[in-house]
């Protein structure tokens, strides 16, 4: 790698985050699907390909889960047996891959929007109640708590995480990837394999943008708290208030926003003299 | 949007990037095909369908495409239709849509690894040869000028850019999204319907890391020097290696670091005493 710093120029090795692509293949009731290849930060493969299947509604608990494996394939390239994890299926039933389907390709009549969206969600996961109620000051302890734990981060600079912390503060697992979608998917693999669904009264920090996608996953798991370092969506702002998240974004520099269901959040007195 | 800055309570109207689903359908040889559903930021919503068919390699020129329209159908209520883009294919021949499956979902026995991803892209593009010579402070100057024209970003600290520049530094275009593919589609979309393709004299810059769908994009409209405003993925490199393509990261107070084809970028002499 090329360094051009103010025009001077120098050599110095390449620190860059690992990105290869990641085959889930499910097997059940004597079938075999591909149900998703995914560029990935090898790590984690088998959290992750959980963490996704539960994210679609193919895997409940990891009751669901007879046996996790790499590919061992003789036909596959030893190298590459790696980038392909097997999921055996607990049921005897074939799963319902229709929804899986849906996100790619529909041939519904009707239109598409957010609403529609969210309808399809809730078919499966009923609004949220309860959960921590956690002091502002703990807040903006997270950050630096997650990226403590990000070991990756700080050699590339080019990787996502998502980190699950107890309403105190305490940090339960930080999983990192490439792909934001990636690094929460690892995540709820790691809680579904720990037997820890739902995610009622934890806290979940990601370290980007909060979007749709990010906000039905972290649904779909139960977690009531969500922050982001970064900006929410729009339809990640709508989801929130609808499934009774409490959704916080811009959580750096002790400041936050919250967007929904502030009632979580335990803040002081309100600014007499807010700052301009 | 409750503010709670070093624990004061103030609240603030919300400001936020607008994500809505939009379906691309495609109508060739009498059939319509829904070919995709992407969450996007509304606007440039054509360009970004054209993009988007052209990265898949459904279209090849702005020759391909006889109407760009959103839905009319009746039976879809009014405020759904600007969510579903019609494209309607110029030719008599029913369009190959096995690659955008192979996306998704594959079959075959084979695995996937970094190299059989590249092997397939290797079919549709040659390696690049040519493109712009860009002086380095030509480049230092960019991320500002991709900024500067980030309306949304302003607003809402949430979107991604991407911007196609004159070797001399010059904007041509600039398109703004919640998610980085999309603001690349757009831009790629405008470039198509614009007849301006292959793009083997501009320069592309991205608001965030450039992992290897942005390379492999990129790689598709002809681009010859790509830069990233965050680092790149391993993949993103090795395909910028092998495609001849000049990968740029980390592009900010004037500094930067070159992957790949380094010759493109025009740099005063070594540093004879490289800053520690």
């Amino acid at each position: 790698m090329r360094v051009i710093r103010d025009g001077r120029v120098s050599t110095r090795p390449d620190q860059l985050a690992i990105e290869e692509p990641l085959e889930i293949r499910l097997f059940a009731a004597g079938r075999r699907h591909t149900v998703a290849i995914t560029m990935r930060t090898p790590g984690a493969d088998f959290e992750l390909a959980v963490g996704f299947l539960f994210s679609e509604g193919i895997v409940g608990s990891r009751d669901d889960v007879r046996r996790l494996t790499y590919c061992t394939d003789r036909d596959v390239d030893a190298d590459q047996r790696y980038n392909i994890v097997n999921v055996d299926l607990a049921g005897a039933a074939a799963p319902d891959l229709r929804s899986l389907e849906r996100h790619f390709f529909t041939n519904s009549a009707c239109g598409v929007c957010g609403k529609a969206t969210m309808d399809a969600l809730e078919v499966r996961s009923a609004p949220l109640s309860g959960g921590p109620e956690v002091p502002v000051d703990v807040l903006y302890g997270l950050p630096e708590r997650l990226r403590a734990r990000q070991g990756l981060f700080d050699a590339t600079g080019g990787l996502h995480a998502a980190g699950l912390f107890t309403a105190g503060g305490e940090v339960l697992a930080v999983r990192e990837d490439v792909g934001r979608h990636n690094a929460l998917d690892k995540l709820i693999g790691w809680a579904v394999l720990q037997g820890r669904l739902p995610l009622s009264n934890e806290v979940l920090v990601v370290s980007g943008r909060s979007s749709y996608e990010i906000l039905q996953k972290a649904i779909t798991a139960g977690v009531c708290v969500v922050c982001g370092i970064s900006a929410p969506s729009s339809l990640a702002v709508d989801l929130a208030e609808r499934f009774g998240v409490t959704l916080v974004g811009f959580l750096r520099d002790r400041r936050c926003n919250v967007y929904a269901h502030a009632g979580r959040i335990l803040a002081g007195e309100p600014a007499v003299n807010p700052p301009i």
